[in-house]
């Protein structure tokens, strides 16, 4: 038998249809497996389709349904499949099998180890950025990129590529952009508001973006958001900017390096956060906000994202290689990351933390302080070409003064307005069980609890530390006070504290409570 | 505030509630947003649970609905988990967090690029089969896994872990116990039934499970199941291995190295296949089979799986030293990969040529007789120590003489009755622009040609290949026969065909045709 060439059902219309169904961010349609289409065409559970909606187009992965939760001639979607197609119940919709992704063939040459070329590493950032890539697909390249398996020749053209789709911020008017990043795995070392604040005081352009937590229990950008609106559109972001010198702004829907969102969803999913995905996630951010000048803090310890001087040696080369081959001027600095800064962990205790240096509260934490004001000192001298002390003099001056706490007001209100810290509906104190000296707290697994409290999530659960290393403890004195929303994150993180007490290590361990006690 | 020990409602059981929706096999569960559990446990889309029904338990991702598609106090379960979990409507079920799952740090220990331990890799695999990975982690781990980056001591692991976890079958009769495996690639190359045939028509228990594809357009358990029931369980499977000394069954159902079935489905949707996964695959179901002695067929060739002598020694290399270590008798032979065996591509284009081969039939494609003649004489020459020559000869007169026939029958009889070759609903031919000789085929286009064409879940799409490389061809000539069960999918095969007209390759290329005749 021939067939005509145009016989093919797979151009028929169908209704759109929301189904209700969250699904985080990979998109799904569903249809029924009695419709004509699918029997005609082919398609099963786990096919990838190509939807178009007006000038929209989405490829989905299907889900079929068995039963009357859908209408006929319809086709189901979910949230965000529907707001990505930005549709209305009962639209006409055409469905397609998803065309052949050319890139997937540069991913697996990647898999297998082998380097990429320019062209196929755009390819690939391309396709991810069109959603033509599945959760699975996503995964297999960064699994494929991590352990040092991104050259720095790969890295430069991931950067680019990265950069180089969604929107761009040009400051014709000025010569030199600063930044600031820090590589994080030191839970609660929110300077970053702090030093902008110091930073633009002093006359620097820093339009500041942050991500939202990886794989940590709050982002810069979490953080933010417990005082101020953080969400900004391009236009708001550059009025704020043009009227401050700076922003605070989250990097989500400014557009700056969308795919790099798209990547770090499955980042976290698989709790992994690789060196050339890292630089590339940092550099592509900076150079699409217009940035020249960047400033890296590599908090450096046991239990930090980066556990050793050479590993942090190497991450700083790979910055440095990338940084020269794409024009921009980076300074990394190596900083103590051996335990926490600040008290607070979690979004909202951090900004208090931030809040208090700022206001210069005899409370504040020392540590913050002191690590704030000597990385706004580093950039400080980038910009001026002053020595260190003098530029970390500069620094000190103008927080002591009070001009950095005006100056951050004034970027809160440009924003939209500076906000009370919101306090948490649950929490509970964390005991010693013995008396003895604090010899060290470990960060990775401090930084799980309070996630396990539901931070970020929940901008009010985390912990507040009440000890510092090389404190002297006594037995059932309170080491943090624990925060969550709900009663059963409360208690699944106890209950993991409880199985992992020697995160608080005590010394020398003096004998235990009797059991009834603990 | 202090919260008691036991206010949780996480334990609160919920009604389990089928929503007909298929996912392919990745487990999903629905909860409505406004559940209180939801709430008080701050579950959201992609968080994991752990769903406990009886003596059951399976972890699973949910999504949150909005709407009113779930009854209060439910929890809705895709196709999947609900057969997982063999629940009835209405059933009570307990609903958790997921637990902490361990191994996790070891996958992201193998993404950074370490050497995993046995231990370790034990440990991945045990959680992978209890179902505690995403789809997200396992293509995590494949990747990871990928390109060489497993060694022989941790293939020899994954081996080992991989087989002891499922059913196992033991011979102790059997001093030694035989199975084939060709590594794949070439497009028909379907001597599996042809080998075993001859081999336990010898006297030789071959006990021989089969995969379905993993990237090619059709297994031998998916040719197999065009001729006969393929999907036995382990007592069935018994009793036809003891009847006949043989079998050609699926791996499936059987629950040999089951794990494997797992990491196999991410493969597929990755299309990818290495190397230290691969040699795991195949000798884990070998060793779980109970087999000591394995012949494993290499074809190389530029676009088959193995593309030159190389690639295929430093695999043989493997299979050895895996091989030894696990105390199982491995030969390893190279064989032609550079065009296609036999006339069809798919299910059942395959299987007619199977059946032609075992019935001596004169139109029998000789390039798949001999190249199973050739299998079964170096298995043969393995049990007997006979020279290849004197073993060869054997093999051949035991088809000759229509005895492999005979138990090749008797096989499909013990398995359930050897069927009819289906015909496919809708066919074409693909005809030559040109005039000119047929210098070469691209298998791996072939095989994607087949696959769009809807093999191997068609079992009758597929391909007939009409002409053999050397073969002069006249202009508009057949090359090959289309056939798929669908319209859609056969104008999409087309399609590809009409795009990639160079994957026949003629020369000299005499001029094309005036437009209008194409």
């Amino acid at each position: 038998m021939n067939i005509q060439e145009d016989c093919m059902s797979r151009a028929m219309p169908q209704h759109a249809y929301k189904m209700g169904i969250a699904t985080h961010q990979e998109p799904l349609v569903y249809m029924r497996t009695d419709c004509a289409i699918c029997r005609a065409e082919g398609y099963t559970a786990n096919t990838r389709l190509q939807i178009k909606a007006g000038s929209r187009t989405l490829i989905a992965t299907l889900n079929t349904v068995a039963k009357e939760i859908l209408p006929p001639g319809s086709i189901g979607f979910s949230d965000s499949a529907w707001e990505f197609l930005a549709l209305t119940q009962g639209q006409a919709v055409t469905v397609h099998h998803a065309p052949q992704v050319h890139s997937l063939s540069a991913l697996r040459k990647k898999i297998y180890g082998h380097t990429l070329d320019t062209g196929e590493i755009t390819s690939i950032i391309r396709d991810i950025s069109r959603h033509l890539y599945s959760d699975i697909e996503i995964a297999g390249f960064i699994s494929a990129c991590a352990g040092g398996r991104l050259n720095s020749a790969e890295t430069t053209a991931l950067t680019r590529a990265m950069a180089q789709i969604g929107n761009q911020l040009h400051w014709p008017e000025h010569e030199r952009v600063f930044d600031k990043h820090c590589i994080g795995g030191l839970p609660g070392n929110r300077t970053t508001p702090i030093v902008v604040s110091i930073a633009s005081a002093a006359g620097l352009i820093i339009p500041k973006t942050s991500s939202r937590a990886i794989t940590s229990p709050a982002g810069t950008a979490d953080t933010m958001e417990v005082l101020t609106n953080v969400d900004l559109s391009l236009d708001r972001l550059r009025k704020v900017i043009t009227r401050t010198g700076a922003c605070l702004a989250a990097g989500g829907k400014v557009g700056l390096s969308p795919t790099d969102d798209l990547l770090i969803r499955i980042e976290r999913a698989l709790d992994l956060d690789s060196e050339g995905q890292l630089v590339a996630s940092v550099l592509s951010k900076k150079m699409a906000a217009g940035s020249t000048h960047i400033l890296i803090d590599m908090p450096v310890g046991p239990t930090a994202k980066l556990r050793s001087q050479k590993q942090a040696e190497v991450l700083a080369e790979l910055f440095r290689v990338v940084a020269e081959a794409l024009g921009l001027n980076v300074r990394c600095v190596m900083t103590d990351g051996t335990q926490t800064i600040g008290n607070g962990i979690g979004p909202a205790e951090e900004a208090r933390d931030v809040l208090s240096v700022l206001r210069n509260e005899s409370t504040a934490p020392a540590d913050l302080e002191a690590r704030a004001l000597y990385l706004a000192g580093q950039l400080l001298s980038m910009a001026t070409g002053a020595d260190e002390a003098q530029a970390l003099q500069q620094a000190r001056e103008i927080l002591h003064s009070g001009q950095a706490w005006i100056q951050f007001r004034a970027i809160c209100e440009a924003q939209g307005g500076l906000r009370e810290v919101p306090i948490a509906s649950h929490h509970i104190e964390l005991r010693s069980e013995y008396a003895g000296k604090l010899r060290s707290m470990d960060n990775r697994r401090l930084a799980h609890l309070a996630k396990l409290a539901g931070a970020p999530s929940s901008p009010e659960a985390g912990l507040r530390l009440r000890v510092k290393v090389g404190d002297s403890v006594e037995a059932l004195q309170p080491l943090a006070t624990l925060y969550a929303e709900t009663p059963g994150e409360l208690a699944y993180a106890r209950e993991y504290f409880h199985e992992n007490r020697d995160l608080f290590e005590l010394s020398p361990a003096t004998s235990p409570l009797p059991a009834t006690e603990k």
